[in-house]
C-alpha cells in the first residue's frame, strides 16, 4: 500500500501508529532522521518506517522513499470524521427559512438562522451557529461550539474549530472628543475553500466590503484577523499571530505564533515571518523576516544575538572612552 | 440629510456603501484623503463623498465638511441588529427566580440562571449563559455563545460578543512548597455602561470586592482583564493585550495589540500604549509610551529604531578599538 | 478558628470580606505588608487581619502568624460552587452508550456523547460539551461552554472554565509545493489530577500518542498548549503564554504571560521564565529566565535596561569617533 520495502518478518502485527520514543511493542512509529531513528531503536516500538537509505536495523521496519508522506497516509487510514448522526437533531433549532442542501446534518442545540444557506453535505455540529445570511460551502464542517454570527461564506471541504468567532464587528471606533463613538460594521466574512479556523480565533466582519482568508490557508488556534483584512491563498498562521485592521497579505505566508501586523500594511506573497515579528511598514520583497520592527531574517538575527550582548558591549564602549582620555590627557 | 453639497446629477441613484477601491458602480465610496481619492477615480466605484475643499472630480460626488462622520451616518442608515425574535423562546431555560423586566428577549438554548436580573430590553441571544445573580442594564445585547459566569454586573447599551467569558474566577494561586493552593475567588465583575466586550476576551472576577471595566470602555477580540484590575472610562484595547491582575488604569486609555502590564501597576488618564509595550511600572504623567519597559514614545522610537542597527553599532565599536590600539602603541 | 489574637471588642461584627482599601464599615480586610495596613487604616474598612509582628492598630484587628494563609481560609468559608441541579437536565442531551457515575450532574444543554464515561460526582455545566470517549475523573467539574472535541482524559478534582477547547486537532501541514497537506491528528489529551484550564484556553491533541497537561498545573486565561507537548507537574501558566508543538516541560514551571517556546525544546525542571520570553532551546538548568532569547534572569535585566540606553550609548559611540578623528590627525 505504501509503495514500500519490507525489511523483516512478513506477518509481523502492527496495531497502531506511535511516536518514535513510544514504549509499544505492537505500534510502528516514523523515523525521517537519525536522531528519531535513534530514539527508535532504543524505545520499545515495535517496527519503523524508514528512508529507503537508511541503514539495516534490528527491528522489523518498511523502507519508502518519502517516509513523512507515507506515515501521513497511514495516519489518515485511521483517522474519521467526529461522530454525527446524520439529518437535523430533534434538539437543533433550524429557521424555517434556511435553505439546506442534500446530506446536511445538523447537531442537538445547533442553531440555523433565517437566510442561512447550508449546502451538500454540511455537518454543523452540537452547539454551532451559524446566523443570518451565511453561506456554508459542500463538504465543510462547523464543529460544536462554533460562531458564524452572521453574513460569513464558508468555501467547501472547510473546518471552523470549536470557539472560533467569525463575523463579529470590526475593532472600529472615533474618538469625539468626550466618547468612543461606534463606526457601523456592516460588511461581511469570505472564507475560500479547504480552509481551517482554529479554536478559540476570531475573523471580523468589514466595515463594509469583505474581509477574507482565500484558499487553502490554515489558522491555529487563538488566532485574530481585523476587519477588512486580506489573507491569500495556502498561507499558515500560528497561534496569537494578529493581523491588524485593513492589512492585505499575499499567498503562501508563513506567520509564526505571537507576530503581529500593524493595520494597513501590505505583504506580498512568499513572505514567511518569524516568531513575535512585528510588522510595522509594507514587506514587498519575499523571503524571511523577524524581529521588530520586521527585518531580513540574517539581518535580525544578527541585531537580536547582540541585543543579547549588551552589557558586554557596554562594558567596551566604557573602557574605550577611559582609554581615550588618557590619549588625549597625554 | 447630510447637509452636503450635492456635485453631479441629482437622480444618481445610489444602492449600497463601498471601500474606495470596489468595483461597483452602484455604490457611494469615502475618500477622506488624497490616496483615497485616487483609488475612488481608478476604481470602478459609482459616487464619492467627499471633502467640501476637493477639486471637482469626474464622478458623482457628495461634498461636505466631514466626510469620515458623515459616511458613519450612512453606515449607520444601513445597519441593523441581528435579527431576534422578541420574548422567551420555548427552547431556552430561565430560571423561575430570575427577574425579566419589559420588552426583554432570549434565545433559543439561552440559559439564565437563578437571582438573575434583565432589565428593560435587554436581548440574550441564542447560547448566551447568563449566571446567578448577573444584573444587566437596559437595552444591553448578550450576543450567541457569550457567558456571564456568575456575579457580573453589566451596564447600560453594552454588547457582549460571542464567546466573551465575564466572571470566571480570577488567576490566584499560592505555593506551599508541594503545590499550588487555590485562593478562592468570591468577588464581582462590574461593566460599566456603553462597553464593547470582544469576542473571545476575558474579565476575571475579583478575590473579593469587583473587577471594573468603566463607561464606554470597548475592548477588542481576545484581551485578557486580570482580577481586581479596574480599567478606566471612554478607553480602547485591542487584541492580545493583556491587564494584569491588581492594575488600576485611568480614563481614555489607548492600548494597541499585545501590550501588556506586570501586575499591581497604575497607570493615570490619558496615556497611549504602542503595539506591545510592556508595562512594568507605574505611569504618572499622561503621554504616548512604547517599548519594553514603556518609554516615552519618541525615545522608545529610537531606542528601537537603533536596536535594529546594532550589527552596524557593533562594527563601528570593533573599528574604534582597533584604532585606539594602534594610537595607543604608537 | 484561625488560631490569632483578637486585639479589639470580642463582639464586632464581620459580615464580609473586603480589599484593604474599602471603604466599608462591616468588612474585615488583610494587611500583609506595610502599605497594605497604611492603606486599611486610611479607608472605611472594619476591622483588620494582621501579623502577629504589627504594631498596636486603632481598628479591631484579628493578629496571625500567616495572615495571607488565614485571610485564604477566610475566602474559603464565602466560597461556594458555582449552582447545580443534580441529576441529569431534560434539555441535555446524553448518549445511551455513555456511562455516568453515581452522583453525576449533567446542565440544560450539555451534550455528552458515545462512549464518554462521567465520574463519581462531576458536574457537567449547561453547553458544555464532551466528546465521545472523554473520561472525566472523579469530582470535575466542566464550566458552561467548555468543549472536549474527543479522546480528552481528565483527572480528578479539575475545572476546566468557559470556552476551553481541549483535544481540537494539533497544528499540522505540510507544504507539497502547491497546498498545505493535513496530517491528520489521531491522538489525545491527558490532564492530570487538580488541574485548572482557564477560560478560552485551547489544548490540541497529538498527532499520535497524547498531549499532556500533568498534576497540579494551572492555566490562565487565552494559553496555548500546541499538540504533543508535555507540561509537568504543579506549573502556573499565565495569559497568552504559547507553548509550541512536542515542548517538554518539568515540574514547577512559572511562565508568566506572553512568554512562548519553540516547538521541540526542552525544559528541565523548576525553570520560571519572565514575562514575554522566547525560549527558543533547550533550557536545561533551573532558574529564572528572561528575554528572548531567554537569557538568565540578571543578565537579560542589564540587556533590556541598557537596550532602553541605546540613544544615550550611541551618541557616546559617535562623540568617540570625532575624538578619535581628532587624535588620529593630531
Amino acid at each position: 500500500m505504501l509503495g514500500g520495502e519490507l525489511r523483516g518478518p512478513k506477518d509481523f502485527p502492527v496495531a497502531r501508529l506511535a511516536p518514535s520514543d513510544a514504549d509499544d511493542p505492537t505500534a510502528i512509529c516514523f523515523a525521517g532522521n537519525e536522531e528519531h531513528l535513534r530514539k527508535a531503536l532504543d524505545a520499545g516500538v515495535g517496527a519503523i518506517l524508514l528512508p529507503t537509505e537508511a541503514p539495516p536495523v534490528p527491528k522489523p521496519a518498511i523502507a519508502v522513499a518519502a517516509p513523512r508522506d507515507a506515515f501521513a497516509k497511514l495516519l489518515a487510514l485511521v483517522d474519521r470524521p467526529l461522530r454525527f448522526d446524520s439529518g437535523v437533531h430533534p434538539l437543533a433549532s433550524v429557521h424555517p427559512a434556511a435553505v439546506l442542501d442534500e446530506g446536511v446534518s445538523v447537531g442537538p442545540f445547533a442553531v440555523v438562522e433565517e437566510g442561512a444557506r447550508l449546502r451538500k453535505d454540511v455537518r454543523v455540529y452540537a452547539h454551532a451557529y451559524v446566523g443570518e445570511r451565511c453561506d456554508i460551502g459542500e463538504g465543510s464542517q462547523i464543529l460544536p461550539h462554533a460562531v458564524l454570527v452572521r453574513d460569513v461564506q464558508v468555501g467547501a471541504r472547510c473546518t471552523i474549530y470549536p470557539g472560533a468567532v467569525l463575523g463579529a464587528d470590526g475593532f472600529g471606533f472615533e474618538w469625539t472628543g468626550e466618547h468612543r463613538m461606534k463606526i457601523p460594521q456592516v460588511g461581511r466574512v469570505r472564507i475560500g475553500d479547504d480552509v481551517e479556523i482554529g479554536a478559540n480565533s476570531a475573523v471580523d466582519r468589514a466595515t463594509m466590503g469583505e474581509t477574507v482568508v482565500d484558499d487553502g490557508t490554515k489558522l491555529d488556534n487563538l488566532v485574530q484577523i481585523g476587519h477588512n483584512s486580506r489573507i491569500g491563498k495556502h498561507g499558515v498562521i500560528a497561534s496569537f499571530a494578529g493581523i491588524s485592521g485593513s492589512t492585505v497579505i499575499g499567498d503562501r505566508l508563513v506567520m509564526a505564533g505571537q507576530a503581529a501586523t500593524s493595520d494597513h500594511v501590505e505583504i506580498t506573497d512568499d513572505v514567511t515571518l518569524g516568531g513575535r515579528t512585528g510588522v510595522t511598514s509594507n514587506i514587498e520583497v519575499p523571503g524571511t523576516y523577524w524581529g521588530t520592527p520586521a527585518q531580513p531574517f540574517g539581518q535580525a538575527v544578527r541585531n537580536i544575538t547582540l541585543a543579547a550582548r549588551l552589557t558586554e558591549f557596554y562594558d567596551r564602549l566604557k573602557k574605550l572612552e577611559r582609554r581615550m582620555e588618557k590619549v588625549e590627557s597625554s
